[in-house]
This record gives C-alpha cells, sequence and structure tokens, in this order.
C-alpha cells in the first residue's frame, strides 16, 4: 500500500499517517521518490480500507499495491486449481459442459432434458429449483418438491446437478442432493450466504455479479474459500452495459485477465450472456477459444413453453449439434471432453 | 403486451401464438396496423415472460405495453405515499435526514455521532450494525453487541435508527431496535431477504442496486409490497458506470422519472453516491433540488479512524453547516425540515 | 509517474527501465519503499504513454501521479477563468442561461423562441445550423442559409448564439456569425476540429462526450488551450450507462470534481442530460445547487414541430417558469443571473 | 413506427396525431388493439424522429418497429457481402488479417515489421500516419512523411495497408497510399468524415465506436454507403464499461448479433480490445470462433519502445505463433487464410 503525500506536507502529517499505519499494525515507511513523497506500508494490508488514510490532512491518493483477496490469488497457489464434482472434474485439460433447463418443471420436462444432454455429451445437468425473479409475479421455480426429481433423475442417469441456492435454507436443501451448489449473479455480494457456502461439503459456483469487477469477484471466491471450502469455480455470465442487441455482454476477456491472477476453474454461461438461443453457439465455441474450463447452458425439451428463459434455451437437437462442434474442437485446445 | 409479427407470418404460427397466451390466461387479438401484423394481449400481463412468446416461430419482437410493477406503481396509487417512521415522516412537504456513521462502532463514538446529528437538525441516525463488506478480511461490523447501544441511543435522543439488515436473522435481531430496516444495494435482488421485509411492521428503505434499472427498483419494491408492508422508501445511492471521479455515479434524474410512475418516497444517498466527503454537501442541495423526500448521509465525529467509509464520510461540522444550506433551501422547495 | 517494480526484479532490469527513461528525457530514481521496490520517473511526464514501461520487463504497474491535461489543470492557474463572451460572463458568481431551438429552422421559429427566451431572461441563445445526427436520413440541419438569420436575430434582440461546429469548414462559417462555437458531444475526440478550434478568436464550448472520462474531458480541453485559446467551457450533458428511464444518465456529481482539479468554467445541458422535456426544470434547478455556472436548454415555441429534438424542448413557458424559479434560488448560491 | 396511445385519449388528439404523420409523408391508421389504442404508421419511417410524435398529447410511447439505417440492412441485401481491397478479400469464407504497428515510427521500424507479419501470413498490413490521442502532448504520429514508406513497402512485400484517416485532409492523403481507410473509434459519429469516406474508390473500414450501440454501428456505415461507396467493412474494437481489467470490453457478442441484421464483414481488433499483448491471442481465436471474418491487430518489433500502444502489440514471434493456430482452427470455421 502506497500512501501518495501532497506537496508541502508536513512532517507532524507525515507522523499522523505514519501512527494511524502502526494502529492498524501495518509498518510505515517514508520514502521520498523524485518529487513524490510517499508513505509506503508493509503488512497484512488485504483487509484495510484506503479511506482509512485517504481522510487524513496531507494525503493525495492511497494506492493499493496487492490484491485484497488472498486465496483465490496465484500469490497464495501458484498452480491451477481442479474442482472434482462427484467425479466429474472441472480444470485444466478439461472442457466440462453442465446444460439443462433454467428450471425443473416437471418430471417429464427435466427427465427429457437430462436424457437430452446426456445422449449430446454433456457432464453435468444445470436446473433450478429456486429461481431469482426480477418481479413477485413471476414463475418462482417449484421449490422443494423438485429435490426428489433431481435424485430420481441422478439415479437414472449418473448425472449430478449444479442448482441455485438462494438463501440459507435454500442451500441446506440443495446441498443433500446437488452435485454443486450454484451462488447467482444477483447474490454474488450476499455474503451471508457465501459464508454459508464456505462451511458446505459441495463444491460451489460463484456466477459473476452483473457489475463486479475481477476484483470483487475474486473476494467474493474469498468468502468461500476463507470458511473452509477450498472446492469453488467461477462462471463469466455476461455483464450489463449500454448495449442493447443481447440481454448481457458476455466479457470473454476477463478469461485470459483472470488466469493471470488466480488458479481457480473459469466457466462460461452463454445463454445468460447472449440471452439469445441463435447466438449461444457462437459464443459457446468463442468461450472454448477464450481459455474457458466449460460451459454452463441452458437446454430446454420445448423452449416456447419454458417456464422461464425459454428465449435462450436451446433446443436439444441444436445443443447436440453444438456438442459436436466442440468436441472436434477441443483437442485444439488441449482439452478433453 | 404486443407481439409484432414477422412480414410472411402463417395463420397456423398466429394460431398457435394465440394458443400459448389463452395458456397463460391471456386474451390474444391479432390486430393488422398498417403492414404489421400485431397479436395483442390483454389480462395479468404482469408476471409474464417476454420469453414465453419470443422463442415462437413467427414472432419478431414482444413489447411491454404495462410495467411489471403494481403495487409500486401510480397506477395502483395515484397519490403520493408519506411513510412514517415512529412520527418521523417521509414524503411531500417534508425533508427528511438521516445521518450518522456508517458503522456503529463503539459506544462513545455511537453517542458522539448521535449527538452532533441530533444537535445539527437530522431527523433520524443512520449506524450500520453488520457491514457488507467486498473483502472478507474488511470489518464486518459490531454485530448484536450494538443492539443495545441503539436502544441507549433512542432513550436518550428520541432518535430512531434506520439500520442494514443483510440476512433474515440480521433482519429479525433489527426489527427489535431500529425504525426503519435498510435494504442495501448488493441485496437490492436478494429476493429472500425482500420477502421477509415484507413480513415485517417496520417501514423498509429499498437502496437501489448498483446496475439496477428503474424498473427492477421497483420490482425490488413490489417484493416487500406485496408481503404486506405498505411502507417502503426508496433511495438513490448511484449507479456503477465507467466513471472514476467518483465511487459511484450519483442518477439525480431517476427522482423526476421515478415520480411519474411511483408513489412511494425517493431519498437520496450522496455519501456513497460520490464516495467523497468534499463533494457531498454540494450533491445533497442539487438531490433537494431534483424532488428528493431526504437524505442518508454519513457523519462520523472523527472520519479518519473511521472503520469503514471514512473517506466519505462528513465531520460534525461541515454537517452542521450544510444542514444550515438545506434549511434555507428548503421553503423554496416546499420542503419543512 | 511511479513504476512499481516485480517482486524478484534484476538490477539489469532496473537499469533497461531507466535507460528508457532517459531516452524519454525523464529523471528516473530507484527508490525500495518497505518490500516494494519503485522506479520513480520526474520531468515532462504529460505527453508520456503508461505503454512506454508496462511493456518492459520487469514492471509491475506504472502509475501516474500527475493528470496528463496541463492548461486545464488548476495546477497550471488556481484562480477560476471566467469567459467572456461579447460582454456576457461565464464563470464564478454568474449563472448564465443559453436557451433556444436545437435546430434553427425557420425565420419565424428562431425569431419566436428568440424573442421568447430573451422575455424570459436568457442571457445567450443556442441554435444549430449543422445538426450531427445518428442517422443520414435524418434532418440535417438548415445549414449555411441559416447564417444570416443568426445576423439578423441578433441585431433584433442583442443575443449571441453558441452554435455547434461540425468539422473545420462549419466552424469558420459560425465564427463569422456566433457568439461561441459549441463542440459536440460526439466531436469530443475529433482532435483535428479541437485543435482548428484552438486558432479561433471565439470562445469555445466542449462537451462532454457519452463515455468521457473527467481526464478525456480536460485533455479535449487542453487540445484547444494549447492551440492558443484561453476561452473554454466545459458542458456536462449526460453520459451513456445501462439506464433505460432516460435519454442520457446527466452526471452532476462531475461538477465538485471538475471544480477541484480545473479551473475553467462548467455549464450544464440539461435537455441532452434527461431527454424529457418534463424533467428538465428538475435537473437544471439541481445543476445549480451542484455549482454549475449556467445551463444549455431547448426551447422551441412548438415541440411537437421540432425537426429535431422535440422531446425534450421547453415551451416558452415553461421555460418563463423555470427561469423564474432559479432567479429566486440564485442568491442562495451566490450567483447573478 | 407505433405510437401507443394513452387510455383517454381523444378523438382529436388521435387526428393531431395523425395530421403530423402525414404533414411528415407517412400514412397513419389508428387501431384498437385489445385495450391499447395505437395508431401505425407506415411509409418512409427511416430518417424520422420518434420525437416528432413523442411530445403531442395523446402520446403514451412511440415504438420504431424498423431500424432507422437501410443500406446495411439485410432487408436491403440479404447476400453477405465481400469486400476486395487490391485483391484480398474480406468476408464469409475468409479470415483476412491485418497486422502491424499502431504508428508508422520510422523506416526500420515500419519495414520490419512489414516483413515479419508478411512472413507470419498476414494478408493486409495496419499503420498509422495520424493518430488520434487523448493528450495534445503525445506522439500524434509521423504525419504526412510517412506516407512514402507506405508505398516503399507496398512494392517491396506487395501488401495493402488500412491507415486511419482523422479529418478530409488525411483522408484525401491516405486515399492515395492506403488499401482501405479506417474510421477510428473515436470518429464513428464524425459525419463529415464518414460522408467524405463514403465519396472514396476505396474501401472504409468503420470501428464500432466506443460507447456505440450495434445501431448507432449500422447507422455510421449507412452514412458511408449512402454516399455511394458499397466497401464497408465493421471493426468490433471493445466499448467502454465499468471493467477495470482490460482497457476496453471486447463485444464478441456483437458478432452473431450482428450478422443477423447486416450483410456487411466484421472483423475484430483484440489489440484495442483488451489493451494487452499477453491476451490477445486468446481474443484472436475466440474472435475466430465467434465468427468474426478477420482480424486487425498490433505487432511492433520493439514493443517497448514504441511511441504508442506499446503495451498491446505483440512481437513478431507471438504474431507468427498466434497465426499458426489460426491456420490450424480456421477449416473448423470454414475459413481459408
Amino acid at each position: 500500500m502506497l500512501i501518495l503525500l501532497k506537496s508541502g506536507v508536513s512532517a507532524t502529517q507525515i507522523e499522523a499517517i505514519s501512527a494511524r499505519a502502526r494502529e492498524l499494525h501495518l509498518v510505515p515507511q517514508p520514502v521520498r521518490s523524485g518529487a513524490q513523497e510517499i508513505v509506503s506500508l508493509t503488512g497484512q494490508t488485504s483487509g484495510i480500507d484506503p479511506a482509512a488514510f485517504s481522510a487524513l490532512p496531507g494525503v493525495a491518493r492511497v494506492m493499493m499495491v496487492h490484491a485484497p483477496y488472498r486465496l483465490a490469488s496465484r500469490e497464495f497457489q501458484p498452480a491451477d486449481t481442479t474442482v472434482d464434482v462427484s467425479g466429474v472434474r472441472i480444470g485444466p485439460g478439461q472442457f466440462t459442459v453442465m446444460a439443462g433447463p433454467c428450471s425443473i418443471e416437471s418430471q417429464a420436462q427435466a427427465t427429457d432434458a437430462a436424457n437430452a444432454v446426456k445422449a449430446a455429451g454433456a457432464h453435468m445437468l444445470r436446473g433450478g429449483l429456486f429461481k431469482p425473479r426480477t418481479s413477485p409475479y413471476s414463475f418462482q421455480g417449484i421449490g422443494e418438491n423438485g429435490a426428489g426429481l433431481m435424485d430420481e433423475i441422478r439415479a437414472r442417469t449418473g448425472l449430478r446437478f449444479v442448482t441455485e441456492a438462494i438463501d440459507e435454507d435454500s442451500l441446506s436443501l440443495i446441498e443433500q442432493h446437488a452435485g454443486m451448489i450454484q451462488i447467482g449473479a444477483r447474490n454474488m455480494q450476499n455474503f451471508s450466504l457465501l459464508r454459508r457456502a464456505g462451511k458446505s461439503r459441495l463444491p460451489v459456483m460463484v456466477k459473476r455479479g452483473m457489475s463486479a469487477t475481477l476484483e470483487e469477484w475474486l473476494n467474493a471466491a474469498d468468502y468461500v474459500l476463507s470458511g473452509g471450502n477450498p472446492n469453488v469455480v467461477l462462471c463469466e455470465r455476461g455483464i450489463r452495459t449500454f448495449n442493447t442487441h443481447a440481454r448481457n455482454t458476455l466479457d470473454l476477456g476477463i478469461i485470459p485477465a483472470a488466469r493471470e491472477v488466480t488458479h481457480l476453474p473459469i466457466i462460461v454461461d452463454p445463454s445468460h450472456g447472449t440471452g439469445n438461443s441463435a447466438h449461444v453457439p457462437a459464443m459457446a465455441l468463442a468461450a472454448m477459444a477464450a481459455g474457458a474450463d466449460g460451459l454452463l447452458v441452458e437446454v430446454h425439451p420445448d423452449p416456447g413453453h419454458a417456464l422461464s428463459d425459454g428465449e435462450q434455451s436451446l433446443t436439444p437437437d441444436r445443443f447436440n449439434a453444438m456438442m459436436k462442434q466442440l468436441r472436434a474442437l477441443a483437442p485444439a485446445f488441449g482439452r478433453a471432453m
């Protein structure tokens, strides 16, 4: 942490800044760097608020040198993490596809979808019991009644679900039935929920918030990791911008940027990232090319009758065609599917 | 709801669209409007997902004519709402100022802050027990130990607190001690928490999410209102943009826009909206001029030692000077302070 | 300029960085600040691209300490600038209102508008001859034929126009007839046009680009100032965000932020900043309260028949009412109108 | 164009709306669609401002049914366009790579770069004579002195340049020496320049503006096309968002979206799209996978000494490795390189 001082800063002001640092268990060292006076702070800076210094007299600017997250960082763990979901691996050398409906709606729908995506080669299922919906009047998910269906489908297909938890109660339920817990974009900074996920024995997929920076996303991962759960998968699903041609702006450029600083696997959700099923295959292929470790894709046996997200759901046929393309490309990117 | 059809749409396709509408208990009416064929849908459209139609063959575009929110809407209630917080009114003709520290840190700090803002004319106190922090290593709030302090300060000053709930447990605690519950920006789409707030007997302040549209914000209010709690106050606190000159971009333009469509009171948080205490007074005055019903302002007896948000906290003196300016202006805007 | 070095940087790498600095006529000074090694660079850094260093081995990050703009900066000129437009002053202590139609459409329309805004107390007229339009098929302005009209109206009313130049030819024409040249938001980084404006004898109003940072805006001002023209007025007109409730997001928070770093006057365009005439008066009052030096407002005698921007144009009556409110408030903000 | 009417609209108001439509040579047709009254307008709506109607009494909302651009649209030309740059084809079935330095700096630098990218398989050269720079104190390009160098390099390598024009004068110069004219992101709405480009005999590459929607981008193309120049190539180069991990947010999702509505070729600039040479190859591969028709890539023989954009320039070796990967993948996407 570097404190840049204003020109004309007094010795008393520098001492006050240094005293504040010592209160926070940091070691201050004033240096003159050319015309610029600086106080350098070393120690455990990752929980320190820059505001602790920026409001003090004589301070021009506070610069963080180290990222605030620790456990998600490559400084903490240089080698890539592979997350194991009941035998399905997510990480380097793999390209893991999780597919299925936005919501589990009925036995027929969920079973049809599961059979179809399994036949096409998906490694895991997706499907929500509890749907965070913008409007309180929209379909809110089948709820706990769907939990048995998840078990049934798993028994039949051998595939595990990644399913969203929207609060601590739903997390406790999902934990009993799913293979991986999803923290949705709207809950990426629901810190109570992240802490609860940190206590789970299941791997956790943390979707990027709609307006989250890379640093905030990795801080969210650190909430889970610091709770004792080392199995975190990141999922890019598009950010909110001024664009009107897509539901969200899929930020594939975050993949190489995140790779530099974190060891966690990163998958991509091209369904939310486009909001348009016709655009999903192009972005799924682009995600693989950009270096993603896998995909989260919406597939519905009858998108026109989906209770949520039908607009962005692939039909089983279209999904199957996309999987063929992905499998053909995977070796060029050193990925097994 | 209008379904614009593609040119060359077939009668069979129109019939399939109409059938889908009837399944959703809507009344379809195909019309030709110039060269454009349309199916108009009437009925209870506010919970209907446009995707229910957009994926059907022959559909060019789905246009929502009515906003999805109901209870927050002026169509539901034309007259402005006044929310009463234990005798403090928030709404037309008032300008209600809630001030105090970001976090309650200690008895001395909370008492000093409360005395100072009361002396300056604040109508309510702000102060958090549980702080949603981007990093798990930052100060997370004093927690439930601060609840007694809130009671003590209220007994001494007669002022009620608006305090943030971050999950259902903290809401249940805060409900016993505060005057109004705050739903923070990061939780604006934490629908479980909103539903719980809808069951509370206390008024609820819903802060706008960092990337929330006006429509999403009013949908969040509808989650609370539809739970049976009619006392909702909106709070604009800045949105996330590409700007680097401020922590957030305070969107005062949403005030006249929101006024047209909602009857709920709207207050402004210039502290988060700027992130810089030197800019707070200008934006507080601008908020009053733009038509706000009040302010939520951070004041700390010693901003340089604040455990959170010191950078944006006013000193008591600066707050007092700002209150004088606001009181001088209030009559010009028909506001009592 | 500070070059933060990677841990483990070699002496050879530091020497290469220093050598590069000397090539650029900068003075390098390596310092160790706590655990962090830094090379501080002093000299004329304002035209230096951080990329000159960031691609070198051993470099972790390049931090600019000083803003790249010079002449617009308070470091260059501490006292506020007042710009004089043929006797109309724009700057501290004044609140200068420029009003009129988006486009000059005809003698009758321009004359009616000029008479109306003069009667209401406007200090200058606005009105375009050349309109930058998103679509090539939209009305592009009356063009050079309107120049005579500007002279005629000036002779009759005594009011000067601020008028947009869209290229060097139109600037040369406008220079003969207007009181101030407007550089539009879409041309804020049309550097050839800015350089040409720097050669003009007329004051220049630089509108903020739709996605321009404060720093980029002041760099644009520096293009004009460094050409020898000291009379630059800044105009905030709203930025592009994800918002859908307004045409643009009016960023009033940039006023106190800009005041800290620049001496140039700042006016606000609430017409483009909202896109909705019903929202203009609230934002005009808020602009004054936030510290603006004046307004640029669209007024049209018959908004329903405007050839451009009718949606955001005030009627003369509504403008007159707004001017009364502004005049009543001005003394509280130390402004003469 | 659909005019949605307010409930309770009067017959007189509907007639006034219809009269306004007829003034604009449109044919109005009032229809009742369920509970919603609508006036549908047909005719040449693409130059019509919605504001012509939105300010009229009784109007609730104006909805554009057809895009405002014409010539760039698939409705105008269903089949994909192939642009021919002196024998190099850009369009379906090709993957055209344009590479070279940001700026032409010297004979040695330009020649080295040209030789290197030719050896690696590039089809065209990039390199600027005139650089639009945010700061007036930054290197502004070698200027017209570089024109001879372009001829020399072309004679030696047989490769044509794509070079940016920043105003009408520079366009006239570049036209004599380059193979394709580039309109930069900052000039995407410099309509005078676009019109001038429409008169050129050379193909024109229109880079997407930093905050341009798809519709605005295609309108910019229409400025060129409607001037009589049918050879327009679109270039996505990243948009401005809240992201801090990259210089711009590369919006690959616009490729499938644009394909649906326009017949023009689309290439991608991963250099500006990331701002970081280490991230360029991943995004170049992703661009091909997303359906791009080619790339515009910065390559510099010595990025650490580049006078502009060194941070995002590939070394010749890294470019060569990337070209090998692209060539290996091209057949899977039906592209010849």
